[in-house]
């Protein structure tokens, strides 16, 4: 089986590295021929246009999607069905929306073409060196799958979540908790600063890594980044998220479960966007309204 | 150096297990003569009352508090005061809180005897294996103890915090972000659950464990429980807290540090233990009051 593997962005490029360590011989496609060529130019296979991967694939032909989420999947998605053939599968390996993903398997299974949703974890790094990956589709191909899949994963990391969406939908919970263990690690880190004790925090990360409870990969990752910045000198204290950190609560408010935690991380990732903070604003103008408490002006 | 270990709750128990494997042949002390006992009858050297305890160490001597935080420790540490000598050394490896352990320190050092506080993570598994231990007390004492102390934890498991109190501080803060991780994990499940994908929740969990961004000490505890009760059947809906979440909340709240998803996690904690939860009668009588709304009867 080769793989012809569509996006060549952090996560895409990893994996095609690993695909390739792991002699699978991908065939890359990237949307700016400039980076296709790199991957050529490093002993990659590679296509300069969908068109020409697809004739390079063997039949049934596994094209598998690394690229953002939203309307470049569906884009993407309708160029295929004209191009490829029944019993051809495509995979998608993004973050996509689990509700886009069960309308695409509709569309596509619909022309006889197979589908399998992928949420892959575990950053750059897993991509490249063995991912965590929640699966979603038909009990057939995944089996066909699965020699393969389980190759790019750790040990014990790949699992058939189910039917066409639940790969994307587990991960999108995935990302939704991961939102709350790092708020709950940063909100922890923030009381540890304050303290007179003067603390050492790269230390006490990497000690909690080793044997605690709270031992985690993020935890990991916490001692990483404050062992390269301790200071975190130069970032902005700004957050963004993706959109599974939102999706998974709109499946909580949609589902009628009650989610503080995630929301709360969520919120606080919207707070550190927000460049006025109005709400701050009003309180403190009603406090002046009915106490005559003073208001900072600003600039002071 | 041997050691004298009071305490034969959970952790001690299984500290004073790992001690004998590791060769350091501790005197163990329980309150109830019966636990020392038991572990007489097994092979351990064992003391039926502090003075006996006291008599049979090396000086200078080691005494290691593996016992309920609170006025537990008080009595203990008076009723040791009278029996140690200066230089002789006292640890506290319990959850105390870091303000009893700053003025037990000073109480201590006044008559010479050395104090310090370790907090002690892993759980009973990792008292009996290898823990994650948290050091306050002086450089001194500390490189002193230290090769006793990294036999005990796992590798990279074990750190010197700073002075007195920093141990149990820097402990209180890991429970604290336990919480919200754990948390996190629940309601991230509770969203699955709700879904209509008849997910295996105990296999993503699993799934998760290996090369996620999730994985974590907790995710792994998470599957275990899963697998041997996926129902979670005759497990009721109320969690208990000790005191560490509540201190780090004081703790935010002392230095004026928001922690949103720290307090959820152990305000939700609170809310599983009220028996009845008055906020929701209120909240439904106010809506019958301005809306006519309905109101469910108690019993209905």
């Amino acid at each position: 089986m080769n793989i012809g593997l569509i996006g060549l962005g952090k996560m895409g490029a990893n994996l095609a590295l690993q695909m390739k360590d792991k002699g699978l011989d991908p065939i890359v496609y990237n949307r700016s021929s400039e980076k296709t060529m790199s991957f050529i130019n490093n002993g990659f296979k590679g296509a300069l246009s969908l068109e020409a991967l697809v004739e390079q694939l063997e039949k049934p032909r596994v094209i598998w999607l690394m690229v953002p989420s939203g309307e470049t999947v569906d884009l993407l998605i309708d160029d295929l069905m004209l191009l490829l053939d029944s019993e051809d599968l495509v995979i998608d390996g993004g973050n996509s929306n689990y509700k886009d993903t069960i309308r695409r398997a509709e569309k596509l299974t619909a022309e006889g073409i197979k589908f399998m949703d992928i949420g892959t974890s575990g950053g750059t790094g897993g991509a490249r060196n063995g991912a965590c990956m929640m699966v979603g589709g038909s009990v057939e191909d995944y089996s066909a799958m699965e020699p393969v899949l389980s190759g790019l994963c750790v040990p014990g990391g790949l699992g058939h979540m189910g039917k066409s969406g639940s790969g994307h939908f587990v991960k999108m919970i995935h990302n939704g908790i991961e939102y709350g263990m790092m708020q709950a690690i940063a909100e922890g880190f923030d009381i540890l600063k304050a303290s007179s004790f003067d603390l050492d925090l790269a230390g006490i990360s990497e000690v909690w890594g080793n044997g605690s409870i709270v031992a985690s990969y993020l935890m990991d990752m916490t001692t990483s980044a404050l062992k390269k910045n301790p200071e975190l000198k130069g970032i902005a204290d700004q957050v963004d998220s993706s959109g599974e950190g939102l999706w998974s609560l709109e499946a909580a408010l949609e589902f009628g479960v009650p989610a503080y935690v995630l929301s709360a991380a969520l919120f606080k990732r919207y707070e550190s966007k927000q460049e006025e903070r109005y709400t701050n604003k009003l309180l403190a103008a009603m406090r002046n309204e009915f106490g005559g408490h003073a208001i900072h002006r600003e600039g002071e």
